[in-house]
């Protein structure tokens, strides 16, 4: 197998694009994937100061090397959430890695906000599913993490197989609310609440393991132990065998729905709820609740 | 198990509805399903004249049953495909299913219409897929047939499944026109061109196959050997890998999109293209091509 590109020897074969690459091309076509999806949606500037989200995982360290490379001001945030061994080592990959990009790492222990608790322990508190609890505190800590830190766009390492996926299970079950608000871009409504912005969209798993691996980027290979049985993964799959029997489909789907967003930002008479910003009377950031906002209500649940 | 209605000991469970049912309310259920559909997309009346599409399959057989015992006007409608001995015993149960409620089934054969040759052999001839040819010509052969016999409405048996399938592929690969004339309701929007309606929409295959074995009635078990390999059957999989998962999905999913199909309509420029129809010169029914029709133009490449 060659590279389709240079005639050298290939090291990978991606069939939803129909090309082979050698390793030196492989990282090539990734950076080429994150300037057209930064490009395609005006996500970042140079003169951006920005927070990229890093668990230590492949995607978190391969977005912040890739714009950190491209001369990006990009330092990172990351969240120790208790979980024994796998935030340990989450946490060591992610200080380790900023190390070597000599970037600021800024870190939150959920134990030092929730009375010493880790994240299994505050959502059994709280009587509330894990995934749900921790995604409403990671929201939050990296919004206010950013604002506090005066940077001006969130990065996150969502991919291919993240956004489709998501997009896969709005659609069959027609989540309006969230088919308005998925997109690669979710701008700053209030003064307060921080651009997010997802470089990695066009990119698969597979092809950003490769390029950690070609790159040498020591991440954590394990998924979140709650993550298992999660019906995310369970799309991820199905949607998988619709890839393999159609391969490019996955970024036909994902190209295809921001193209026809405006339609569904239609279909939810309630996407611009933001805009309508209340703040919490506790914290003073923006909350769609009347007074307190959810994480706050979570730390009095927790604590009380 | 009992049976949810009258406490009988019931034949089938029916997870989406997570209900059990006798043969009895079974038979209720059905029938109270195709009431539905016919009310809340006002399919058809008493008045009407309806022509249903009869394969001798247990979905044709099934909608014609209903129909007819709930008082509707129901002639069938059968195409020979001349497939060997698939469509000898195809005619055949649509032979005697029409002896049976007394009604009359107009038979055309395709190959009185394309000298002498059967469903295969046109389609090699034309250079064209077989189920894409077959489509064709039963569209237009059901629609000239129902405008020549003076029908005011085509029914067809399409299920649940053929329809959440089908939308499931357009929306994974945004066919923007389908989605957009995808309704359990085609209005005429020209003279001759006779409106089709689809009853059998909120039930599932098992759904139908069960009542028809209450029933009675006698259908051709096999599909059509073409089938085989279709997207269309492998997209059916897919869904029902899903709808194990969550049952009823496949409901809601149909539903889901019928409340917000005028979105869907906007999506696509082309949908309203049939309203300005041309007719062809051949056979003078409406086309969008400027001269001769789809089918006379396949007639001229299979006899020529």
């Amino acid at each position: 197998m060659k590279c389709s590109v240079c005639k050298k020897p290939a090291i990978i074969k991606l069939r939803a694009h129909n090309v082979s690459f050698c390793e030196k091309c492989l990282q090539d076509f990734v950076k080429r994937r994150v300037r057209e999806a930064i490009n395609n949606f005006k996500m970042i500037t140079k003169d951006d100061k920005i927070l990229v989200a890093v668990s230590g995982g492949k995607d978190s360290l391969a977005v912040w090397e890739i714009l950190h490379n491209m001369g990006y001001d990009v330092d990172g945030f990351h969240i120790d959430l208790g979980i024994d061994s796998y935030s340990e080592l989450s946490t060591e990959k992610s200080i380790e890695f900023s190390k070597k990009l000599d970037r600021k790492l800024i870190i939150a222990d959920v134990r030092d906000h929730f009375d010493g608790k880790n994240i299994f322990e505050i959502a059994k508190k709280a009587g509330r599913v894990t995934c749900s609890v921790c995604g409403l505190i990671k929201r939050y800590l990296m919004n206010s993490s950013a604002y506090k830190g005066g940077y001006t766009v969130l990065v996150t390492g969502h991919n291919l197989d993240d956004e489709s996926a998501a997009l896969f299970g709005n659609l069959m079950f027609w989540r309006d609310n969230y088919l308005a608000s998925q997109y690669p871009v979710l701008p700053a409504t209030d003064p307060k609440l921080i651009r997010k912005v997802k470089p990695l969209i066009y990119l698969t798993e597979r092809e950003i393991a490769a390029y950690n691996i070609v790159k040498g980027i020591d991440y954590i290979y394990d998924e979140c132990p709650f993550a298992e049985g999660a019906t995310s993964i369970f799309m991820k799959k199905e949607l998988n065998n619709i890839e393999k029997k159609s391969p490019g489909m996955k970024l036909k789907l994902l190209k295809g729905f921001f193209r026809r967003h405006d339609v569904f930002k239609e279909l939810s008479e309630n996407s611009n709820n933001l805009e309508t910003n209340h703040y919490c009377s506790v914290c003073g950031f923006p909350t769609m609740a009347d007074d307190k906002c959810a994480y706050c209500r979570l730390i009095d649940k927790v604590k009380g």
